[in-house]
């Protein structure tokens, strides 16, 4: 199954208004969940509706979350998120920076009381959209990765997101979980019966391994970008901890060491972090973007160590597979297909993804 | 041979005076070198000395040189270096920084037309100590990073650092080169007459290799933090040029992928950034500093894989080096002093590490 761009959007839309999420704040939910699946970042698209769904009903996810403003300044926003899906408060966070920084020249938004909000790309290409520099980070819920040199999972896979304008539509535009590998990585090599790549996972104590079952069944935890102590994994964990520093501890929501981690009587309370900087500051707007553009052009240049795999840089691949998609439409999997298929007829929302 | 720390620092400053460095100039400059020996980054304190003599000496290091701000706003400075050594022109870029966001909440300063600056950790403790969050990169001299999946080296270590005050004196303080491994460990590997581990280099083809050889005399390259393709080596490159968009692109210095590199009339143009968020824009500034310690002090206490080897945070294996060398001084290798000793010889400085 491919359904178009369109249709897809359409009915990620049609299933959160089925849950009561007001039109506005549904729109702009489903325009960043299909903005993922569109740039083949499927862990973070459609998939994610059943684990939105299973929290909903569980009462974690307050679906008619009115974000607000709590606190202000000309270079900053804190903003609750009524316990509400990330999304659409996300949107809110980082345009309200950017109209700042138009203002200013450099802004920062500060969200907490919130919840899963997809790939943080989208926001930071907002920025760059905007001629801005954009950082964002956020925490997460799972606990799983290890830090250097521990047995026990504590942070989780920490995003870091930066982006930068330079040719028309193509910024850089780097959105990288802290980890080495994803979780859904580890177990896609489980489900074709090979083991991992060494570095990326620990046993429950600590120690180095290639079997994905120690990760799915025993307990063990995925590592910080490195790897391994030797792959210089403290760096991985150091960013694991600055994008916590940076989205939990700068709005006071609940740390992911404390025991109150997923256990506050309402909502998630997960955080996010948005920052933006107008290159404008410094010079002319047009000369940062050809040099931003010089910096990519060059890289792209390098002589690819496989003739087939051209050197790309950050953002590259994901736009190469919106193109792809949005001419073939995006595909989904049989049996998301089918999970899909059946929150819509519990919940009596129009299928359209036939 | 272990002087004591006001030696070291003292026979530094007595050097750059003596290559004509003004005094105050001199003064910051030593504190800063001194200060990575202190905390054991060696390779960011006297050993530069040599390094610098030799670039002072082909005329690529301005030693009178005179920082200046060339634009500035409420939230941002612009400073030219004057073609000098980064490090005193970094400090005033940084107290700048911290001044204007004592006023408004954040800052951002851009360096450029500088050179090497020591170690980043200096500065983002200075943000720490002003109870400010601090973000710090910078541009490199060496081209000796191949972006990942290329042949041909393209980047630098481009390093990053980030910290936040927590426990009074125990700042979370990450400083990272945004490769595996730096040069001088594949070097010390080849001393040792031993491989490197998996993942911190490939060939002059882009091939994996373990032989410091291939790095030391057959033009390969370092790799990206991740090491390999399959270690998530896309994420070490795109911190590299996150580091370089940051500091070449917002300052306007010379790209390291530009054939002027290195090669401009007058000096290295080599450039930083610099940057400061007040948590107090957000929250209390002890709240905020109580949640950086118990994140701190969570993450320290995870059972460790090696019993006798305790899990850390970013900054305190420096700190534990810095007072084992407060008190029983500061080693420098044979080799190292007596290059050192014929600097003090060939420009008549007193010598001060016996």
């Amino acid at each position: 199954m491919a359904a178009t761009y369109k249709n897809h959007r359409a009915q990620i839309e049609a299933i959160l208004t089925g849950w009561g999420m007001p039109e506005d704040t549904a729109g702009r939910t489903a325009e960043v969940i299909a903005w993922a699946d569109l740039h083949g970042i499927d862990s973070h698209g459609l998939s994610t509706m059943t684990m939105y769904h299973e929290r909903w009903k569980n009462g974690r996810i307050n679906m008619s979350a009115q974000p607000r403003i709590v606190r202000e300044t000309p270079v900053s926003t804190l903003i609750d998120g009524d316990a509400g899906l990330g999304h659409a408060t996300s949107i809110l966070a980082m345009e309200t920076a950017i109209a700042k920084a138009r203002n200013i020249g450099m802004a920062v938004s500060s969200v907490r009381n919130s919840a899963h909000f997809g790939a943080c790309g989208y926001y930071t290409e907002m920025a760059a959209k905007a001629d801005l520099i954009g950082l964002v980070s956020s925490t997460t819920s799972i606990i799983q990765v290890a830090p250097s040199g521990g047995k026990d999972a504590k942070l989780g896979t920490d995003p870091i997101s930066f982006s930068a304008p330079g040719i028309e539509g193509q910024p850089f535009l780097l959105d990288m979980a802290t980890t080495t590998a994803a979780f859904g990585k580890v177990r896609n090599k489980y489900n074709e019966g090979v083991p991992t790549p060494p570095g990326w996972l620990v046993t429950r104590e600590g120690v180095p391994s290639t079997d994905p079952l120690d990760v799915i069944e025993r307990g063990g935890s995925l590592t910080p970008l490195g790897g391994t102590p030797e792959g210089s994994d403290h760096k991985g964990y150091g960013l694991a901890v600055m994008a916590n520093i940076l989205s939990a501890c700068l709005s006071g929501s609940t740390l992911i060491t404390s025991p109150m981690h997923m256990k506050q009587p309402y909502g998630q309370d997960i955080s996010h972090f948005f920052m933006v900087i107008d290159p404008g500051l410094f010079r002319d707007i047009e000369d940062f973007r050809g040099d931003v553009a010089n910096l990519c052009e060059a890289l792209r240049s390098t002589s690819p160590r496989d003739p087939s795999k051209p050197v790309m840089i950050a953002g590259d691949p994901e736009r190469i597979k919106a193109r792809e998609r949005l001419e073939k439409g995006i595909p989904v999997g049989r049996g998301l297909l089918e999970k899909i298929r059946a929150i819509t007829l519990e919940h009596d929302i129009p299928w359209m993804l036939d």
